[in-house]
């Protein structure tokens, strides 16, 4: 690792974790003949982008505008944007798809027809469907307005039909495999009957699923035509207590400067806190837990970890990190600690850019002012 | 109000607010004769911090050394750096040091010791004195080590002591006034016990406190020197909640883009989430609130607000809005609407620049790549 000079909190990457994420999914795609179309928000990276090159990707899956811009601009020419369109972005949309092939969420009548009048460009229309998750889309048994919908699309000279989308975001509250499993199934069986419903109106439309739970852990799509799961690419501490991943898959690794001990409570102050990692948090063992912390060596970290030595607090800058009796004997002022984050798409977000552990510097979109 | 033309999430300022509410904390300080020595890290903005020498400020606190950095490019030669000296940053801390009055934070003699070894130019040091919050500094019982570091200190040819420091955080975990009362009171006790037991060993030090709810409810600060609140500038819905400021008071307010709107939840979802408010919550009424909703107005906001709209979950860039009846049926999509956050000083972070009312665009520390 060539960075060990490290003066202030930095985000690391294992970029053969980081691909060996990628290959994985990616077989599950081949395996169950699904279209594999990432979702960028998590790397949020033109280089790492180009990765999925690699691996014969060819249309991605994106949460803003902004972002689809910025993807656009860096050669990708297939991308849905997995959020409701916000009328207020018209222009940007209309640019965007004279560019490339765009395709769009809508879940109300209202929307499709702005889009039927001021699009200047034809574009793609996925119609979001909430199968359980209640934050956005139509609930899957409303068939009336569903089907007021597709023929509004259907019709359109300005939309093209592309399917039905989901997002199983109640996941990431399950408590068990099985709950997930249950979640998992109800979607798809939500999607296979508006299929049903709807298959003499519109040829060739398609069901897209995007959970990266779901995507990881489950193992029958039947019914299905895409899978667009994003965080799966560097996985975090969310995924690992959901049983996504294991905890060596997880390829970001906060690398924190280790400020101040305390021997009385077995804390460690680091340099680190919500400007870096958010201030996402989740229960272990009913203990509120920002990060694991893990120790680093020549080749990365090590993720033999124990759930002992964690985040337990942070606040604008400093972490607060419980570790147990060995690490805190071993661990100096002025040394570095690594830390795995909840939420690797927040963390991202936050430091802007990250670095392999051959010191390759990767910018992300938030990098350009 | 010239920016209703936005189309994606935007932290609006009303400078106006911004002002009284540094008027007011300058006044206190003036009143208690207290040095007013803001802590910049909620604004962090080189045109906010200007507005700050009207009323007298020449002396100021920050987070970070890339903080002081920042300020002191953009003239200000007085700077606490609030946060654990990072033997990592020795080089910048010498810089620094070489060219303003610094001041930095020891909690032990290891890095008493090293700064004696590595400082080039002298600079001065508060001990950081932990009265109960438990993050970092020495517990204020424990006489022993701070008498051998004050000792190390005021031998030091590089060193000048000046004086105890104490944040007393708990303040933000309190349920009463009566208990912000008692914390600030016993973090007062504390530190003039130390006043007593050292005004032998150095002439002229200081004693410093800082959290917002204490400078902000409480009115008396006798025994103390310095006062070093942050949060006040700007305010939030903590700060509300916490009883230090009036909901008109919050001088910060995040627009954000109606995108979907559910019947049946009463919800409206906004194009605005973690990546613009990070994620602070806070429990109104035993349920987790991430801000609070807000009309807008061509003055700006309407602050009189009811707890009954609130942004009641945010994923990475949506946010979902509960609102009552009213509100609701007003509400289009495609409309504005404002959102109070919860801890401005994050939100400041994510969104990286802000404009006044007038339009005025603000830039702050994260926007320089």
């Amino acid at each position: 690792m060539k960075n060990l000079n490290i003066a202030r909190p930095t985000l690391l990457l294992d970029k053969q974790k980081c691909l060996n994420n990628i290959s994985q999914m990616s077989d599950k795609a081949k395996h169950h003949r699904l279209i594999f179309r990432p979702h960028f928000k998590t790397h949020q990276s033109a280089e790492v982008g180009n990765w999925f090159r690699d691996f014969g990707i060819k249309s991605i899956t994106v949460s803003s505008v902004k972002m689809a811009a910025f993807f656009a601009k860096h050669g990708w020419d297939d991308i849905t944007i997995a959020f409701p369109v916000n009328l207020r972005e018209i222009s940007e949309i209309n640019i965007l798809a004279s560019k490339i092939k765009l395709n769009l969420l809508v879940e109300s009548e209202t929307i499709v027809d702005f889009l039927n009048n001021k699009l200047t460009t034809p574009a793609g229309v996925f119609i979001k469907i909430d199968t359980g998750y209640h934050r956005t889309g139509i609930i899957a048994e409303d068939v009336d307005l569903i089907e007021r919908m597709v023929r509004k699309i259907t019709t359109s000279k300005k939309l093209t039909f592309r399917g039905f989308l989901t997002h199983s975001g109640n996941t990431y509250y399950a408590n068990s495999l099985k709950e997930i499993d249950r979640i998992h199934h109800n979607s798809i069986r939500k999607l296979k009957s508006l299929r049903k419903a709807f298959s003499d109106k519109s040829d060739h439309f398609i069901l897209s699923i995007g959970d990266t739970p779901s995507c990881s852990m489950m193992d029958d799509f039947e019914g299905t035509d895409e899978i667009r799961p994003g965080n799966f690419v560097f996985y975090d501490v969310m995924q690992y207590k959901l049983g996504s991943c294991a905890i060596d898959d997880i390829a970001v690794c906060m690398v924190c400067p280790v400020v101040a001990k305390n021997d009385q409570r077995n804390e460690v102050v680091i340099y680190g806190g919500a400007i870096h990692f958010s201030k996402e948090s989740l229960l272990l063992n009913d203990t509120p837990v920002f990060g694991l912390v893990v120790e680093l060596n020549n080749q990365g970290w090590l993720a033999a970890v124990t759930k002992k030595s964690f985040v337990k607090s942070i606040s604008q800058e400093h972490g607060v990190i419980k570790v147990n009796t060995d690490l805190f004997n071993k661990i100096k002022v002025g040394d570095l600690v690594g830390v795995l984050p909840v939420h690797s798409c927040l963390a991202v977000s936050e430091m802007r850019r990250y670095y392999t552990l051959e010191g390759e510097e990767i910018s992300t979109i938030n990098f350009e002012c």
